[in-house]
């Protein structure tokens, strides 16, 4: 069965982000922010309760040092920082899960650096790097460098299929900055036939080959909570 | 026999600060800048591997959050809000030793941080809840919170004797913005004083109580090699 | 009559925090938020932009370096760090305005700022220094050194009266990390009070001086629209 | 006669870079960080009131949002985006002038941002957008985006040549994250080559087409001070 996950823990200061309280009891796995596009130390610890509150795994969500740009713009870094920066909010994440007894479940990057890392080697390795020192698996997309450069580095890819987000004829993810409400029916019916078929429809109608380990919901899309609910029946569905 | 201590990895991006190649051979133990008042993820992994080749072992060293201030400006901050900055900064401090195959030695609050524990039992409070999350010893000053709090909540103080800053009549230290180069010489003798007889001048001739389980001496202080130099002969001269 | 001036352009980044939209068109005077406790470059251009429009007139919102703690934390800094400090802040926003073809109004401190120049004179006098260079009114209390420090200094001063927030029996403000929503009619009568007899109730229920040449609502009260719109009314039913 | 211009008040907090009070009175013309890829406020008043002191005009030397990299990473940003960061960063600095009473000279975009204007149309109009709002010329290289997008929004092309720096074989400037000493002897040469003739050595030993309305030279170079020294022999020698 597919596991469902969402990226949480998203609020900064006094900033809300995304209905925490009331996705955690609809999913199994959260990617919990680090603080460098998203998060801060406060937010980390809230989060990594509630999640152990749901009896829901954590895996970290690090990302490129973007606060103002939420990680969704591209930088140019080379390898072995990219590696560094991804091992720092690991790191203070796991902080927070050995103060609630917890174990990192595994790694997933955010935003740019997730785009980044599907199309670019050398980001893919950065984050083969920092998984090295961790040794968890690694969340992302077949079909991309983060189903080449992690299997050929020996780490588990737990392979994802994005309910709330389109793909390209190519299969790639189209990420925005901002995003926006989907349908929940349309999204649980995309989400059975990725899990059933291993496929899914391309923005523009193309068929393109997926993998359903894990189903991704962003907790930052409007209406998240309705997405999470329609994931979560659609996911049990499904051998 | 005192151990010698120093507050090191305070260079930021481009930004220098101290030597650490020169002053890592002559002490025992470093003190790892976070990132929050130094530092940051290419360096802190720099003076992990640093550490690691010259056999010193490695604190963190969590400051409030503020690089422009070098965290030596005070901050109003709620106990359980400071102890999850010092989780996170020690978290991610303890990745990179994950990664280098080392272990936490000791937690030492810098700067403002440090002088608020020894004057404010909320402070010192919190620093104990993030020393229980990583259960390592915390080095302070006796005659201060550091001494009082920690003990009575089961804590190992390691206490510190200040090579390059002056005390005051109560024996609290004196923490300027910046360190100025100081007298190796009168440095040593206060050294062999502190660690023989526990006792020190203040800034006014008056002597007052210090234990010297471990010397410090700060990396920022102009003539920071010659004065470890200088304390490293006066510890190993002493009982 | 007295003015309504408000909080604006408290967003950062993805992050909303206020509905600036619906409170513009209720004000005559916005504070802009300068990037230190809130906003970003994006968002105070778009705030100006907003402000054009309805006619509003803007003043600077400069605060403490704090963008996690929104400016609610106090720092110790020295005068001519404060001074530069805000004198940085509302530089970048008479940016903006510049672009707009908008003159400068005021100054008004943040937060944490605010309050710290009603107690403290050497804060007071920082931010005298900066409305020294751009020449502009200063918001502030009566019976604080906002009143005292400002106009021994020959700056005009704005004073304020708080609609969403409550006094001590000594006539200071109540800050608050978070703002709680108010009962828009209470709220409006107090309004009507501080206008006509310079006297607001204390949370204790005892008389304290207030004058009231602007009435500050904060965008960041939950129902701040209903608020505005009832300061509104208030504010024109009185001499 | 050419200026010499230098990247000044590149200091931030306690980090040191680059001795400021050796180049000034150097130097004709200093561009000044602006708190984005170095400096902060209370470095802006002070690098000011130096230029100030020495006759030195002021322009801005605004950066991509990027302190730990000093500005010297790329980053995706959209254009309106990159104009309101410039623009901010642009006002800040033009507060600290209105305190000295002095004017803003010029603009010149800072490390990466300087080198995506002189290769990516967008990214010279966003600087152009910024430079429309402060209405002074733009630092810049001929054959570049920088002479045809600001020439074609009819702003005014200060043309530099870099003494530090070496070029490609396409005139294109090679931009380092660090920079390192080079021979003052040579580097004069070299300017008065490009002042007299119009021409540059590549790193291959081809000639490039330069001009040399002023000439740049790098604080951060290591040995900056005798650099500055020979160009200025070399700037007065030559028509």
């Amino acid at each position: 069965m597919a596991t469902i996950n969402c990226d949480m823990g998203e609020a900064f200061g006094l900033y809300r982000m995304g209905d925490d309280e009331a996705l955690m009891p609809l999913i199994s796995v959260a990617n919990v922010a680090c603080g460098f596009h998203a998060s801060d130390f406060n937010h980390m610890r809230k989060t990594v309760r509630l999640a152990k509150a749901h009896g829901v795994k954590v895996g970290a969500h690090p990302s490129l040092p973007d606060l103002q740009g939420f990680g969704r713009r591209e930088m140019k870094m080379p390898r072995e920082e990219l590696a560094n920066c991804i091992v720092y909010q690991v790191g203070a994440l796991k902080g927070f899960l050995e103060a609630e007894g917890m174990a990192l479940n595994h790694l997933k990057p955010h935003g740019s650096l997730y785009g980044m890392a599907a199309r670019d080697e050398s980001v893919a390795h950065a984050i083969c790097d920092a998984a090295d020192v961790f040794k968890v698996p690694v969340m992302g997309m077949i079909g991309t460098c983060h189903e080449t450069v992690y299997g050929a580095r020996g780490h588990v890819l737990i392979a994802e299929f994005y309910a709330d987000l389109d793909y390209d004829d190519d299969g790639r993810l189209i990420i925005t900055r901002e995003h926006y409400a989907v349908d929940p029916l349309r999204t649980a019916a995309r989400c059975r036939r990725a899990i059933a078929e291993g496929k899914a429809e391309s923005i523009n109608g193309k068929d393109v080959a997926v993998r359903a380990d894990s189903i991704c919901v962003h907790s930052d899309t409007p209406n998240a909570v309705d997405v999470a609910r329609a994931v979560r029946e659609a996911s049990k569905l499904n051998p």
